[in-house]
């Protein structure tokens, strides 16, 4: 049973297309009666990988089964590998075979990839049947399912090929995160400090003052998460489609997604969450280079991180990169470039990122050299 | 060159997705023009098949270029095969070897195939790249154009997969519908006639007294174009997603799919057209019999599209249907069902559509048993 006083709503403000993010211990056990609530007699497809399946289908199913919900389930391979044509082409399918109609639901039960490749199968299938999100990573839980970003990596890079697809319901039970290994908890924690640093220093201290209350559980873990969720959720609803603001999310991944991309995508050398924490200090060391900020935020920001077990410089990945031009060799190839410029996330200070346009790419490999070097 | 007195432009009112539709005899010509106008220095692909490159790759790349536009030519093989993920993915990847940005342009040169799996790969494509439409056939330039859907088709059936996803513009030149096979253009003329039936009386006897000017090329052919544009234009902008009234453009065509459907989309059998010519007689025949309409109108129906070299009768597809449970289960996996109940456009007289829902299921077999005896 879940005590409702230690669950947090938050509402994702998207006009005829806005959703609740459901937090907070045991959440998960109520998702049968909040979807039969939404969606009467609806069909339903749960969509999950092989891990996540073995520690948490069976409640799901049977809390749908309670609510005298059909669910079939399509279980994929973990990892990032399943992000790919053939395995979107599959589940598309498997909903067809389900015969999901439009009306009906597709749960994504899982980390970001899952919810990455259930939300495009989704969004493509009958050109949009009803999608769910039930993240069960700290990661999934505060980015992956908020902002309707979803899709499929190419071999010319990640997140390549994907939709604007928002779910009709969040559902993010932060006891199963208990269940993740201690190092993807980690990872996840990145980008719940990202929100602290892109717009809320009250956050960033409350975080640094905080930090092993998140980590047991509690209270303290569902604030944090209903703070993230919060906060990308205010971005998002004012420029869904990444026009504009929305791109402050991006604090530490353009060079998080060189540092991934020139390692492999190796989740023994690097994670997302960990391409993120080093990016967000290269992108306030950068902005400390440029002036744009003081020397004593960069300190800070390490010293969190570092207190939170994230890498905060280049040496997991030295082995890995050969020298400064093949990190802006990937960094030109992210999908953020616009026309041949680079629009770099930079800091005036904790809680002061901004959208940094035509920033000099000659800087960039400077800078990128000496961290190299040094 | 072209004759601008002669051209028309049909705007497609969706907010801030709407689009002029270009239409008369030479416009080709100036798609560069007008593309360097939208976005200047746009990085361009032209996805298009076999046929058609063999026939106006060269005018439409030699118009971009003039206009300072690069274009990189995607090949497809000509067919409806080529409606499948694998010929999605190609298309994607081959859009991103090409390095287009989000605010470059994919242009599909073709027909339905070539316009409805070529938009899909621009809406998916870095989740959204801009799309131009160049249909170069009638059923295109009426249909397929207008109105957003995009898709393949999967095992389990035709469109199932896809996004609604609007052009920047619409270039129809009316001059290469001379290059059409026959039997392609009267197919395709079943949809300009379909207007008419919907909800525009006065068109349906204005087709009637023109259908030889029509065929032959020139203003009247430029007029049917555009009416049928706007026609579905106003539609769309009422419903863009398919919530009711849109329905009504599928008049004939729940009857079509499933002829085309039992036949196994055999085009030597029955192509797209043609379904929906037999399946708009099936449509005024069945509200006829359920006193909706008078048999005049389906006699007056008949005898147009008969006049137009369609079939109007199970003749080319009896041999086919083993029997009328067979055809009702195509009928059913149709993706227009809504919960179980069978959705049909009926209606009650010449340009007098309406969007029935819940017909007996029991009414419609006994009547297609009828028509397959007769």
């Amino acid at each position: 049973m879940s005590d409702q006083s230690l669950h947090q709503t938050v509402r994702v403000d998207l006009g005829d297309r806005s959703y609740d993010i459901v937090i907070g211990p045991g959440v998960l056990g109520e998702t049968g009666a909040r979807l039969a609530d939404l969606v009467p007699g609806a069909r339903c497809a749960i969509v999950t990988d092989e891990n996540v399946a073995a520690l948490h289908l069976d409640m799901l199913h049977d809390s749908l089964s309670a609510a005298g919900l059909e669910a079939t389930p399509i279980i994929l391979p973990p990892g990032e590998a399943t992000k790919d044509f053939g395995h979107l082409q599959q589940t598309v399918e498997a909903l067809l075979d389900a015969r999901l109609e439009r009306g009906d639901l597709v749960i994504a039960l899982g980390g970001g990839v899952i919810g990455d490749l259930t939300g495009f199968a989704a969004a493509v299938t009958r050109r949009g049947t009803g999608f769910v999100q039930v993240p069960t990573s700290l990661l999934a839980q505060v980015d992956s399912s908020v902002g309707g970003k979803t899709g499929i990596n190419a071999p010319q890079g990640k997140n390549l090929v994907g939709a604007f697809y928002q779910p009709r319901i969040v559902i993010a039970d932060t006891a199963i995160l208990d269940t993740l290994p201690e190092r993807e908890f980690r990872a996840g924690y990145a980008e719940v400090a990202k929100y602290g640093l892109i717009n809320d220093a009250s956050f960033f201290s409350w975080l640094e003052d905080n930090l092993d209350a998140i980590t047991t559980g509690g209270p303290a873990r569902t604030q944090a998460i209903a703070t993230s969720c919060r906060a990308k959720a205010a971005i998002v609803a004012r420029d869904e489609r990444e026009a504009g603001e929305r791109a402050l999310l991006n604090l530490g991944h353009t060079f998080g997604h060189a540092l991934e991309g020139i390692t492999g995508y190796r989740s023994d050398v690097l994670v997302h969450g960990e391409g993120v924490a080093i990016g967000m200090v290269l992108a306030y060391a950068f902005s400390a280079r440029m002036n744009l900020c003081s020397p004593d935020d960069v300190k800070r920001v390490t010293a969190h991180l570092e207190t939170a077990g994230l890498p905060t410089d280049l040496t997991p990945v030295r082995a890995h990169i050969p020298d400064a031009d093949a990190l802006m060799d990937f960094i030109a190839q992210d999908k953020k470039v616009s026309r041949g410029a680079l629009t770099f996330i930079l800091t005036h200070g904790i809680g002061e990122a901004f959208v940094a346009r035509d920033v000099p790419p000659s800087e960039v490999r400077t800078f990128l050299q000496q961290m190299l070097e040094s």
